[in-house]
């Protein structure tokens, strides 16, 4: 997403009531944050938070966690949160580098909408599918590893359905052109664009078994 | 492919160099057929048969067999084989549901291009990427499962991914637009046709370490 420089970034987000200032202090308990013991969904690069704001009015009976990078990013967000009272969202501004400083063990879903698909080669190891990420996530998902993913960009979705494939994760469901599929599906500001514009959007839903592995591990 | 009757179609197969009549009589020895120990590829679904003679004129360090589930299809590859003269070709008229039956531990790599899309959901055991074929095919692997998928319908590629992973297969490659990537690639006479037409060609390669596995069946 394009940045623009926003003023008072802080003073706007750490004013909002969807906002959360010391996330860290919450890693494994968020479920204290949203008062209930709802499912916890989270979406990594929220932008400007049209996703977040739909799935969250739909499902009440879910709670959700937005992720951004850039202070000037989640401005706009939390801008779009304010429109409607919501129970059930927070944000917080974090690297997804180093998501599990902040959940642990208590996530059901992650929703990754048009991620940068870091076209160059050598960037590849920054794809929010990466084998190096996939290892982060595991340590954030509850008892099943859950990855939903959107993107028109043809290069992100072939490596992604091979990263997760080959990292462990089974398939649930693949779409090559979900705007012309039966699945339900709430759009993000990206995806309203260009997808009028002609692209496909591409689909996947992943799930990886993280019980077995855990015990294993012990 | 549309079928049209042959006249005489056994007696054109049966006079062909490239055609085995009784294929069952090979089976774990087909390497006596070709005389060599080069690695054999076979192709399910030969139709006309240009891949599978391009193919072969390409590559004569590699040994194919085409297979053909229908006499009067076989015929049209046949003819087109034989105007070359190929010592690594052979051809056989089966259905793929019984292919333990003529083949078993030898082969290296499956080819399906264009396999039958088989679009209703009643039918999608039929297509050649369902879990049941995928045993039959773990029988004729030598050491390691390796598929090589292309097809124009985005249903099947969609469930051919799912289906191979879900089974345990890992990507080597995946393709969404295999004429526009800088993959090598041999065009099947449906490929040649669809593809100009605008149809988008996918592409993957797959593949299983079955050694482990029969170890642990012992």
């Amino acid at each position: 997403m394009r940045l623009r420089n926003v003023k008072n970034a802080k003073e706007i987000l750490e004013s909002s009531k969807y906002f959360v200032k010391n996330p860290e202090e919450f890693k494994g308990s968020w479920k204290s944050v949203f008062n209930n013991d709802n499912p916890i969904m989270i979406e990594i690069g929220m932008g400007k938070g049209m996703f977040l704001k739909n799935m969250a009015k739909n499902h009440p009976e879910w709670n959700f966690i937005g992720i951004e990078k850039y202070e000037s990013v989640l401005v706009r967000g939390v801008e779009n949160l304010e429109e409607e009272q919501l129970e059930n969202v927070r944000v917080m501004c974090i690297d997804a580098k180093e998501i599990e400083n902040y959940l642990s063990s208590e996530v059901d879903s992650l929703y990754l909408n048009f991620s940068d698909p870091w076209p160059k080669k050598r960037h590849h190891k920054r794809r929010l599918t990466h084998e190096s990420f996939l290892k982060e996530y595991d340590k954030v998902f509850k008892s099943n590893a859950h990855i939903i993913l959107k993107t028109d960009n043809d290069s992100l979705f072939e490596f992604s359905l091979m990263s997760l494939c080959n990292y462990g994760y089974k398939f649930e469901k693949i779409v090559l052109d979900l705007w012309n599929s039966k699945e339900e599906n709430i759009r993000t500001e990206y995806e309203e664009k260009f997808g009028n514009m002609g692209f496909k959007i591409k689909y996947l839903e992943a799930y990886k078994k993280l019980e077995v592995e855990r015990n294993l591990k012990r």
